[in-house]
């Protein structure tokens, strides 16, 4: 058994159960069930057929499919044998029909995202709500700026805040195209042709890419850019996360005190020394973005697979994906609960920006183009939250 | 001086010369010179000092500039404080007005940038140009289809071919993508406000932006992603000419001689073996699929930048990005090369083909199906040349 | 909970139980339990108290530790309110003495490693062994060498065993001794100094070290070079497996076919081709090979620790250390049982090493050429061999 | 032409030297000169053909070679025809007699880290004894812990600089362990088992290693973890230097004040905030240490290399092993200049001590359970010391 504290370290448990076995299965019998039925639709199989199978695959029985995996090398060998063995002899081979082993665990792999990514867009519009709300409030609320960790000029806090906002949005964004780029139908049978359903292939790909609500386009069995880029965007997310945590827990240093993370009864305590609060959210954000970048790297790395299907580098795909799912979820979660109850010291601030060097142009100058550029901020947020129904 | 042989053999002359010290200081100038144009334009300075500051862009001497870069921190100290020696005293504080030495930096590399992606646009057309020719030519030309490095059932050269230019294109637009949303102007000022220009500050900005061909946005002194995003979208070009290669070198092992690279004098010999002829292409284009993920890792892990300027994690990508350039570009010509001179051997892929495993739904419906793939693929291409027009 | 199907593909069922959730609160409650036995011996606690701990230790219930570990932030603040809860009040004070989170966890899982380890250095002898036979067995069995992919000259099939050898042995012994260089208790206390212990402390963590199994060393709690050192070393020894992989799968091809992985019922087939046999060994090790960089990368990225406990860099290693254990032993496992049971097909190695281009100094000089280099290899793995006894 | 300035940014001129096209060319040319002389010795060629060989070298007008290497695919074809068509007709044949292209570069490498090697190490004990010395001098100067970025209990600075010293004295040693590994001859002719020159293969190779000041060791074409083993090590020795500049620079924050990089004219300055000190030490070690793991990657990555001679893995090695020397000496040397010349505020540190919780046991007892780490430390140190002569 995979190590569960740990992974719930890093990752909330919804986005975990995206991931799990249950999920693994039940998009892999999705696939298999909704394949049936397309089938039958164009005449394939019989309607006895598809019905026989949708219900081999509500008392699926997944126990040691693990072991059995691991010994066929693929997920969808016993998966489909089970199935087989299930149903009548005379639907035996209507099941599966078509498809080949990538076909099942593909889709299975992006059905599985379609739920993830709905976590991590919830959490991603909560964060950005309450960065905006931040920006909005200190738009002219004088705060020290620093550069290489030295102190530079005036700046506000609204701004850092609107700084924020703009790269977590412009994350989003991303990871949405991304993974609408990617959320296709896998179905071209043993080499991608989808050979053996002759003239009706294409329409059976069709309809059940609309049955799974995915696009359908040609087999992507040893083309894995879309993943890469889902992968890189999910990367980029947790690099702009970090960026926040990062500048809240140097904020959050005693000697600046300037923010805080929300204080949660029995979080951020220490062992040892009982009067201390940690950073406990920018903790989980902080380890993500360290983690995520090599991760990012690995699907890069497995993307020249060998011909028609890779050897090493597919198989690569499925658990590096999920793990930058789980933490790119873990850091948003994190850190939209401590955005949204950030302690925000005006005081502490305001004394660290009375020592700032005289700005060249005067302090009610250097709070207008703050200003301003929280306004460019909030604008382009405000378009932002615009094109949220669309997705 | 960095190693100009192996940077050679992994890039091409003229990516390497987007790159070189000649391109980055002409692009820091290019910033100056234009900045006090728009400065001028605007009254912050008077045209004077604008043809001044011009004036001495044009003679700019950058003899010794990298020691003095790299004593005081950072290029724009000493390229900044020689233009200023190099204008008459009352203009100089017209140099540099307003700017901050990120401002410089960053728009230089956006500029070099700009450049370098013609240099990938030009090459990726006409590589995804030959691909599609090779797969119209073999749209039926039956071919081994080989899963997990054994062989499986037939399909058609040509569309092997067409999962490449797939992959290529879809690579090619991610690009293109990226590469707009972050080509924008960085002119932020000393804390990313632009506060030391008062209220003209976004006319400045604006009217740099136009002239120097790059968007306007609010500064981005400490929020990476865009810089990730191209990076990323290299990586992922590199990624799918990586698989073009290694099908090539698989295709061309004398065992199974379906394919080979052109045959050019001088290239692909052994200094031991007179009889080699080496994948040469191939290896350039796996070489910098090996480099590459590990360049884009190195962009990610370093978008947590520490408040208004990072320490470390922005100085490390000018060199990174310029490499993932460099790897990008070597690839895609040698590929370009490789596939526009392509030798297909029809008759040993006959002969291959002709042991396939019988295919379930018989020969004709896999080459009908394959053929299908091949017509997808270049509907999806001709729409991807329609818009070429557009970027 | 994370997904086992997927872990169970890559790893072998006894590695993923050595970080399991038992492994981890099983080494947690260890640590706990001497270090009560520990402070006994010295007199800082009453040997009343060291019992009643590990009695406590011993009925310690985990049922939601990971959801109370991811809220306070570690693993330890739960662990040691439970254990304080579970004894009598007067004992409470007792638990944890001069301890620190971090205590916990790195010491956790050093003694998680100890036991990963052996799994490691049982297989890892093995396939050593194996290959030994290989090279043995085929020392002047006349073999093409094929450079770049392309063919080569005349070795012998035994020289290619002996290089694989060489690599394996090599990556085997840095493993052996940078996890000796890591096997190391930590006791630092709050701040590393171990300053709660006052005068005796020094000598509790010697016997404590000593209890454990473990190396006695100052606190290690932001000096993180021997955690990445064993990371590197795992990477490396996946590096050279994968080199293993990658010869057998390409040797394995049809067109070749000079080796196969041995036939074994249910493995390596495909769920839409029948006939398949599928290199289903070398796809674990490949796809390791693929993994393993960026885990190792992770795990230096992260060493830049801030002060005296690093925020998001230390709590990235507990997690990438064991899958870089899990992923190591499902290659060398794999491999192992490739290695012992390959089928070699002499009569195909020599058909193609008949043409061979013909050697420079001779055929009869090629093949004892080739013979030196496996007497040197063997030479090299007796000694390594020898050395088994001292680890 | 590389980018000599930014290269120039992030590593010492030497180290760049150590690397460049003339640094290359000359160990190729050293090969190629005492192969002959070996040959010579052990009568495979004539006294006067080594001689016209060594009199080629030494007038080699490396014009051009970059183009030619790139054309070629490997440095060693024109590099060869140039030596054969400088020396008279007759000596022509025994010119790179038995060797390959993979021999020329893999060994030429090998003799670079050589030079490469020796600038790190005498920073690196320069670094450890200035450590050591701050450590010696702040045995008992009370120091706040700090933990997670949060203040936590007392220590003493010299503890800080002990702890700093461990870690580079452990990499320092990782480093010379592996090097030494890796300074290998490479002499295996086309296909690795010298098998051109008979039976003085063996006896040439060894002459060979010992003219070069190399170890003689099977051919290691395609295996490569020591290359891999040496890159690690540099990027552990980055990681632990990134360690060092995390914690100086944020002990450089103005609101901490503890210590400061040496002021040097010149250097940390800001275009636009003339009033600033920037860590610019520190930035060069943390850029380094940003970039390091993932060329470390790409050295794993490239591992699993082609049967005798690898496609695209083995050309990645050169330049990322020389980027990974060049970030380290660059890092190296930034901190030594730091550590030697650091600032260090006894009175502020003394403030922020003054602030922290009481300590468990005391403050005594706190200074000395420091000074008792500052001890083990420094005892640790001296034995590293004495060692140094034996490298």
């Amino acid at each position: 058994m995979p190590p569960a504290i740990t992974a719930r370290m890093a990752a909330t448990p919804e986005m975990l159960a995206c991931f799990d076995d249950d999920a693994l299965v039940g998009a892999a019998l999705a696939f298999e069930r909704e394949l049936a039925a397309a089938l039958a639709e164009h005449g394939a199989i019989s309607a006895a057929a598809a019905a026989a199978i949708a219900a081999a695959c509500a008392r699926f029985d997944a126990t040691g499919l693990g072991d059995a995996a691991a010994h066929a090398g693929t997920l969808a060998i016993p998966l489909v044998a089970r199935l087989r063995a299930s149903v009548a002899p005379e639907h035996a081979g209507a099941v599966h029909l078509g498809a080949s082993s990538q076909d099942v665990v593909d889709t299975a792999l992006v059905l599985q995202t379609v739920q993830a990514r709905r976590l991590i867009d919830r959490d991603l519009d909560r964060l950005g709500d309450a960065l905006a709300a931040l920006a909005r409030a200190h738009a002219t609320t004088p705060a020290l700026a620093r550069t290489l960790l030295q102190p530079a000029e005036l700046v506000s806090f609204g701004m850092r805040a609107a700084n924020w906002l703009l790269g977590i949005d412009a994350a989003h964004a991303r990871l949405v195209r991304e993974h609408r780029a990617a959320a296709c139908l896998e179905l071209g049978g043993a080499v991608g042709s989808l050979s053996a359903l002759g003239a009706i292939g294409p329409a059976v790909r069709d309809t059940l890419a609309e049955r799974l609500g995915l696009a359908s386009a040609p087999s992507w069995h040893s083309r894995r850019d879309a993943i890469a880029g889902v992968g890189a965007a999910l990367g980029i997310a947790v690099g702009a996360l970090g960026k926040l945590a990062r500048d809240v827990s140097l904020l959050m240093q005693r000697e600046l005190a300037e923010v805080a993370e929300p204080a949660i009864a029995g979080r951020g305590g220490s062992s040892a020394m009982p009067h201390k609060r940690n950073p406990t959210g920018c903790q989980v954000a902080l380890s993500a973005a360290i983690r995520a970048p090599g991760l990012v790297a690995t699907l890069l790395a497995g993307m020249p697979q060998e011909l028609e299907r890779g050897l090493g580098g597919w198989q690569a795909e499925l658990p590096v994906l999920a793990e930058l799912f789980a933490l790119a979820h873990g850091a948003v979660h994190a850190m939209r609960v401590v955005a949204e109850g950030l302690e925000v010291d005006a005081a502490a601030i305001a004394a660290h920006a009375a020592a700032a060097p005289p700005a060249p142009a005067g302090r009610d100058a250097a709070l207008a183009a703050a200003a301003r550029f929280v306004d460019e901020a909030l604008a382009q947020h405000d378009a932002a939250v615009a094109r949220r129904a669309d997705r």
